[in-house]
């Protein structure tokens, strides 16, 4: 039997820090006894997002940053008072999940893919969800 | 049983409008019976798209619809003769469905997110599908 | 019975190249033998993304590729060393995967809706995982 949903918790450690989760989202799969599928990696934030780039070389990370930073400048000409607006713009960019196919129970992902929480407001600790 | 599908329509008052759907996805899911999983929203038209976020404060929204505009304006030297061609790019940018885990028969979202039908290029009446 | 996966390649001409899969995806679902559901449609690699947009109109992909070349061009400050730095922005921007419905064997798209292959940095073969 498939359980429902698992999840766990990131600490993140800067403003925007993009922390690999692929380990975490290994264990929960195993967790829901998933053998054989699809697993949604799902965040329940507003100002935080998901996405799948390399995780060989950490600066391709830091270059996702630095474009999105770029484009939605923390400091800007936002309605949304509480200072935050570009977190939740960006968490819009890249989404608030991600799709992982499941094979032998074991996540299936290329070579240089990893799963990362996209934190755009930290440092903060955040909540991910996975379910089949 | 599951249903296999639910559907809903959504009109849409201005070019750009973000419109809530969280109440008509959670009566969808309710329509196709089903308790545990995960449901994908999805928006059958090229020229919209579905985002989640924040739904307490409209300025969240209202920033996303100003950045968007400001990185890929109305008007432009675009290829593509329509005239809404802006419209498409963003459709591309937020995606055409978002992925949301239900428990207990229920939406299960974080406590300030909500599901927006992100209208590009309106005022149209739009269709979004529901599916687990 | 539902087959787990099934998967097929793609070869891209160019750096930017947008390749129609619609019908590799829907030979994929045929094989997978699913009537009903949802199919993600999934890219194992870090430099091309998966987008649903117009495919009656090559021009709209031609805009999509000259707006995303206009924010993220491919010469730039970049600290990932191989060149490619902006390859792998886009495809956290645009996504590594897509949702579809099914419906009665078929794929279920909007009228204009065509599944895209998002080359960043190409030409290359590529492969495309489909699971339900």
């Amino acid at each position: 039997m498939v359980a429902a949903m698992e999840s766990f918790h990131v600490s993140t450690r800067r403003r925007t820090d993009f922390v690999d989760i692929t380990r975490q989202v290994e264990a929960a799969v195993s967790e829901l006894g998933l053998r054989e599928g699809v697993v949604t990696v799902f965040i329940p934030h507003t100002t935080a997002g998901i996405t799948i780039n390399e995780h060989a070389d950490p600066d391709v990370m830091a270059d996702v940053e630095a474009v999105l930073e770029r484009l939605v400048p923390w400091r800007g000409d936002y309605a949304h008072a509480e200072g935050n607006a570009a977190a939740h713009v960006k968490a819009s960019l890249l989404g608030s999940s991600a799709r992982v196919l499941v094979s032998d129970g074991q996540l299936r992902l290329g070579t240089w893919q990893g799963i990362f929480l996209c934190e755009f407001d930290g440092p903060r600790t955040r909540t991910v969800w996975v379910s089949a």
